[in-house]
């Protein structure tokens, strides 16, 4: 590609299909990187083409959006898991380089397959098994409930995981007619996740090890690296990211979502692209996941993932009542001048992810329930009105 | 504003006149803090055009182009001194938010006026005087040479600053016909920098004192915080820095250019700007430069200016004879995992700053010599071709 819009000489283009936070961010990291970054977006309101000059409107579904897309491109990746499968194999076909791979990004778009790889590699998951009818999620829970439900891909009203406490609660569930699997309910110590990236040259990196922290089944807090954890199951969680990342010819990112339980690490989830669980890391560590997900894309030689600051914790900013974010800045900002905020351009909404705040500790400060205290307090002065404000 | 296309809501927009590498970096700021950025660009190839969605195409020379620009922000501000002065004054009289203001910038644009001013206040500047022919240059100089002789405003051949080394010399300058000021040649030990912060509503912010490192009249190097330096002398610098943003009513960032001698600190240079001296605030400081100007502008409160890293290097990236910088990058990523790499989407002409390279140090690595050392062997590999290359 010679001297395109975004970029000069023979400066690749990277496109991301999807125009969320994610993309917005990736944005900022293309920029310093001084590489092309482009953007295909559902609307120009999105997060990141508000921001980004290389907009191009379009449907992710539709494969002729897609190839013109890519054809301004030179390395296609992604925002989010749903570009059909059929699509990105088609775009395989047709020479375009797409990261991750669509026999890799298989594995975030099929939850059985998923499940079933993992299991033939060995990698300690909770009990599941594909079920079609009550008979089969009561003989899998075998009078022990609740059992989780999940859509095996997608899922209706915006979910793909029900925790069912009953019989009853399961046959609301099948009643949809989706493929579904069943897994068991692990009643874990609390949830960990690792992000690492691999290129296609196979290179690989880890992140530290983060303890995530939800709230109704939405992220709320990130504590990086997770307090208190044992150094031989640090080393092993990193271990078990850096092999799902190459045994699944993964290129770019993966996060790996894990309960940690008194029988070891479970893996719960996998997404290859930027992860909620890695936005402590624009400020946390040397190379942000951001930045480390275009390096690995474009097959540069990886940045290092080591920690910046002794500790960093990231607190999610919900969409709260009032939309009006920006006049609560000034309270946020006056309280605490080293916190980071980064928001999305996203209208509030309730309940919404509208952006994040980032404390990082140094020498003097590094009491990681000290500082989740100053994150919580800065996005709950951002959220306002809702039962986490002020 | 309602709902611009950069931002939701009431979010403000930031204008910024011109779109260099200072506009770029800003543009990175914006989208973190949530805030509508768009620029005022000469060209759509201009560094930060490129990346930026909020281009306006227009000549800063021009009012109505200013003025038209101006309708789509909420608060005007520059990387750049060039903005005629009158009209800045005009857009002022129309109620347009200008920061720093018509005042304030006439001191980066007048460096008669700004020398006049700092004597004013009793802060120490090299010895200058006006002159406007040889007999005035010769009466200055009392037989000491070299002589620095500086354009007032302007300059030729992208020049401004001539250290004449004899009455000849002397005279070809004069016979360009500028405006001129003559100041003593100050054998310094070394140039300091320090950069500060001030909101329209008076709160003042500065960063650690810094050394610059100058080759051929080009800044080099950046060594945050400056090694060895006194602490008294740290806070009579930065005493200085506070002191002159309030004196001269500056809204965001002034840069502080210093000459350490025997006699104590002179001061050489202002900008009223994100500064090549602050690139290093990006990894090494809490708040970015560009990000503290946005507050400043914005009048926000002002973000903390601590440091992130016990000691942070930066290097500029020149421009050599072979313009394919991307090529390179997988030497210095290989190199040094750890080097964060900026580069500003310019076409590489040699002698051009077209990027520039950090490397923050940790606890075990803050010998700035090291991280020096590091700085300049990446920034050599991306100019590659020319005589600091590999």
């Amino acid at each position: 590609m010679t001297d395109s819009p975004e970029a000069p000489d023979s400066t690749p283009v990277v496109g991301m299909v999807g125009a969320g936070q994610l993309a917005r961010m990736t944005a900022q990291a293309a920029i310093g990187l001084g590489v092309g970054f482009r953007v295909l977006a559902g609307s120009a309101a999105d997060s990141a083409a508000r921001v980004t000059r290389g907009i191009e409107l379009g449907d992710y579904r539709s494969l002729d959006d897609l190839r013109a897309f890519a054809a301004s491109c030179d390395v296609l990746t992604f925002d989010h898991e749903h570009v059909p499968g059929g699509h990105l194999a088609a775009l395989e076909a047709a020479g375009i380089q797409v990261r991750p791979s669509a026999g890799a990004l298989r594995f975030t778009q099929d939850k059985l397959a998923m499940r079933e790889r993992l299991a033939g590699l060995g990698i300690a998951c909770p009990r599941f098994a594909p079920v079609s009818g009550i008979a089969e999620v009561e003989a899998f829970a075998d009078g022990s409930w609740p059992v989780v439900l999940k859509a095996v891909s997608g899922g209706y009203d915006g979910q793909g995981v029900w925790v069912c406490a009953s019989p009853g609660q399961a046959r609301a569930v099948l009643a949809h007619g989706l493929a579904l699997i069943a897994e068991e309910y692990v009643a874990f110590d609390r949830e960990l996740a690792v992000l690492a990236a691999r290129s296609p040259h196979n290179q690989g990196a880890v992140y530290p090890v983060v303890e995530t922290v939800q709230r109704d089944g939405i992220c709320r807090e990130v504590i990086a690296p997770a307090p208190g954890l044992a150094p031989g199951r640090a080393a092993h969680a990193e271990e078990l990211a850096l092999r799902i990342a190459a045994e699944l010819d993964v290129t770019g990112l993966v996060a790996v979502e894990m309960f940690e339980t008194s029988r070891g690490l479970l893996v719960n989830e996998l997404a290859m692209r930027p992860h909620n669980c890695g936005h402590w890391t624009i400020e946390g560590a040397v190379t942000s996941q951001f930045e480390q997900h275009l390096r690995a894309v474009l097959d540069l030689p990886l940045g290092s993932p080591a920690l910046a600051a002794p500790a960093t914790v990231m607190a999610n900013v919900l969409g709260g009542d009032d939309g009006d974010v920006y006049d609560r800045y000034i309270h946020v900002m006056a309280g605490d001048p080293a916190v980071k905020v980064h928001m999305y351009g996203k209208p509030a909404r309730p309940g919404r992810k509208i952006g994040h705040v980032t404390v990082t500790g140094d020498r003097s400060h590094r009491d990681p329930a000290e500082l989740a205290d100053r994150a919580r307090r800065a996005a709950s002065y951002l959220r306002w009105g809702e039962e986490d404000g002020p």
